[in-house]
């Protein structure tokens, strides 16, 4: 009986294990190095790298990294994240709440292009290690088969051309000059920028979407990573609109004020029992 | 060494103990009840009640009980709860998710009148028991300089009448009738419309959050499942909106169209490192 | 310019538009019926039905949707949800986001099996009806195929026989007798069953997921909406938890009790710096 | 009609108003920042100082948020917050919903003992200033009566000193002496260990939320920004966690292993209809 209480407190620690963070009294280690040496000499981007990627990066690129988290902290209340983040402070929620109810949202469709142009660029790369004709235009035709005509990455619904992509290739150029990064990514990047230009007859240029891509490529991050940097830069715009939501003040704010009208499209009065039973 | 196993186990089973379910291989009681039991002979609202109180209620107090949760379901995509689940499904969420996003709003503003109103009502009848002179006035005095002017449950910003409150009431009288409940709150929520009216020198009627605090107190409710049982009830609309959403389509569908402008209220243009920097 | 206004105007309405819910003031209908009328009238589980499907049930067929409803409200803390409903309140956290941190985690995994076997008979059904030899094998296959092992809605971790299923069952068969339901997804769902049997040379029997698939099946509900209803099943269970959870109290109330150890499986001490940097 | 709807088009625009940041097609402006401006110019801290406070930080005091929030990353899988992360991914949810469920709990209780912290230094600098005898003192008396025993930011449920407390408060130092920082609350911060450790009779040391508390209110943030800037730097160790269980794999994983059981505390075995009715 002990012996199997024995066991079972095993099978209780196993249960949760992990390779991120050692705790003893007194002692915190986060990848083997006490936290004490690393508070004041590491930069938030280098703690990011190293809590997920077990290794800590070189600076150079870390700053690459830090470049495109600064990018990507806000896009504005049309965003359904940054109007989520503010309706859920006027409904009461402290800053917690919001953020959670706001992140949820950051799903394959408002969170997930960086991660799925990650995955295109890794899909042309791996098709080039394998020997392919025209990897790119392969890959992409796979990928619009597959998940249909919108490439992530590229476009914008509102900007001809988004200002924070070339910023940041220049500076993945810059990198790529002194051997931080290989430039494998960008030479990828720009080419899917320039197979779809041939497809559809006019420029689809590159959004921070695809530019981060490349970024986090070159740096070797797996997609699924892709979009929790995203999550933890864009945090920022979420917590900024919460707090400032916060001071306006306002109550039940809902998505348009309570003067326009929604549209109904059911149908007119009835009553039940006499009308509308659905029959089996 | 192996004594030490069995205490940590048996902290590790306390650790996690409820008087709500038992579950065995092949067995599964709910407060006692084998589920098989339970199933086809209990409604849903009587199930709702022996799940918060532990205790199966009277068939006629369960009906009161389902009267207010069936008033609850929706009230349309004003509400930001509701427009968060369809906000979040364009988003690319699972329904899951856009419920989860959605009831996290029905916090103190959004979702807490009801248990407000029920905390007020409390206060009244505790009041009473201890003999107060004008227990409504001295109350209603009490919560205004404490938590100021809006008193849940009462008044409503779009309708002039609630249609659901008086129906609530009708069915609280005809249960009063039949002693099913004694009717003390209903006195009471009346009592403070009538103090209201006296207030505010017009009428500020009973809303569907004073009307099923009405009915949760007579049944014997804590305050904080009125919350509990708005949400319940609630989930049924986020739900039903989702599903909505889904069927509709559209991506990452912000509080507006596009092509209405939020209104930019910061600082004009400037430079980094020349212009605005903090001083300590 | 004024023109525009107008335009952005009908726009804004129509960005959002339901069927749902028409509100005017002093006003509420569902679905065309008028709220008033509803409420004493309908049992929530008809509610439920007219918001999801936007037309009254038949009473037999809500009674069914009752019973299943009723069957799957909790299934104790060794679920995740339940588990993070109670933690969630010794963060502090009232009753709503307690329920929303549980309810998002009935996704695919937790909260998608009775979905996933209500999209697997379907398969059968529609298998059949395009005249397959053998509809229920050819159809285990593919889902085996596209899905992997695990066959949503059969077996369970912890009962040798789920206790909810044959209760389920037997409510259903009684319908198909009245003529409230047709019986056809009983009786795919039992040819599973068999065939599962075969192929694993035990049996698998049919759980809660596979038994609420059938009625859900049988009633006409879309696969999505099976997580749904499982979610405001559930969601009883969540709030319930949460409540006794608050009434027990504690603080920050992890997975395991403190004294009881994670493993740590990462690198040994080291020092930043001079150890593990990561090379491009 | 038509001048009816230019109103209503300028209350939807002044429904969302914001400083933050200002799009039009083909520009961002952050503050008034061209976004170009400050990708590869600005540190992750300061355009994180720059959307909370909307100006941009001196070099010197960005550095000392940045040491504060690289402090409190992780602290393991004991925390509800980080279980919580890793019992998402286990049941299907992507890395968004996974953080979402678990920054949602970081509430009053498990986070906002930072926020509390700096609303306690805060009333202490307010009774300084007001002439108070013996400010450290009074407010603490005043917070006990108010709040109870529990003095967020001092004292560890788990370390007999934390390792992150010292190392930061070195850092606040050096930053006094160079004028970057006033020094106002780290005398503060002491000024409370001293007086905790008279009251109680032995060290209740500083902990990370009491340290982080010093660094925020040196730095002039709201006390509602300390949980916002802690939740941004747990968000790390939410995220590091989720990916790692990602990879780790496992399904549906309840907070201890199967073979463990809970504790059943409720009746024992009965029949409805015919025992535990409530009566009225």
């Amino acid at each position: 009986m002990t012996k199997d209480a024995d066991e079972l407190l095993k099978a209780a620690s196993a249960w949760w294990s992990t390779a991120l963070i050692d705790i003893r009294p007194g002692e915190i280690g986060i990848g083997g190095y006490p936290i004490q040496d690393l508070i004041g000499n590491l930069s938030f981007p280098q703690m990011v790298w190293l809590m997920l990627r077990g290794e800590l990066p070189a600076p150079d690129r870390a700053k690459l990294l830090e470049a495109a988290m600064v990018a990507a902290v806000d896009h504005g209340p049309h965003a359904p994240s940054i109007a989520i983040s503010r309706m859920a402070v006027s409904c009461g929620l402290a800053i917690n709440g919001a953020m959670a109810s706001a992140i949820n949202v950051l799903d394959d469709v408002h969170g997930g292009a960086g991660q799925q142009c990650m995955e295109l660029y890794n899909a042309i790369a791996a098709a080039e290690d394998a020997g392919a004709a025209d990897a790119v235009e392969e890959e992409l035709a796979r990928f619009v088969a597959a998940r249909g005509k919108i490439i992530p990455g590229f476009g914008h619904r509102f900007h001809p051309v988004d200002p924070r992509s070339g910023r940041l290739l220049a500076l993945v150029e810059s990198a790529r000059t002194t051997g931080a990064v290989s430039g494998r990514y960008v030479r990828i990047g720009t080419a899917v920028e320039r197979a779809l230009e041939r497809r559809k007859g006019s420029r689809i240029p590159m959004n921070i979407d695809g530019a981060t891509a490349v970024i986090y490529c070159e740096l070797g991050f797996a997609p699924e990573l892709g979009r929790g940097l995203f999550i933890l830069s864009r945090s920022v715009g979420i917590l900024a609109h919460a707090w400032e939501q916060t001071r306006q003040g306002g109550r039940i704010k809902g998505p348009m004020p309570p003067a326009i009208a929604y549209r109904y499209t059911g149908p007119a009065t009835r009553r039940p029992h006499t009308e509308g039973l659905e029959s089996p």
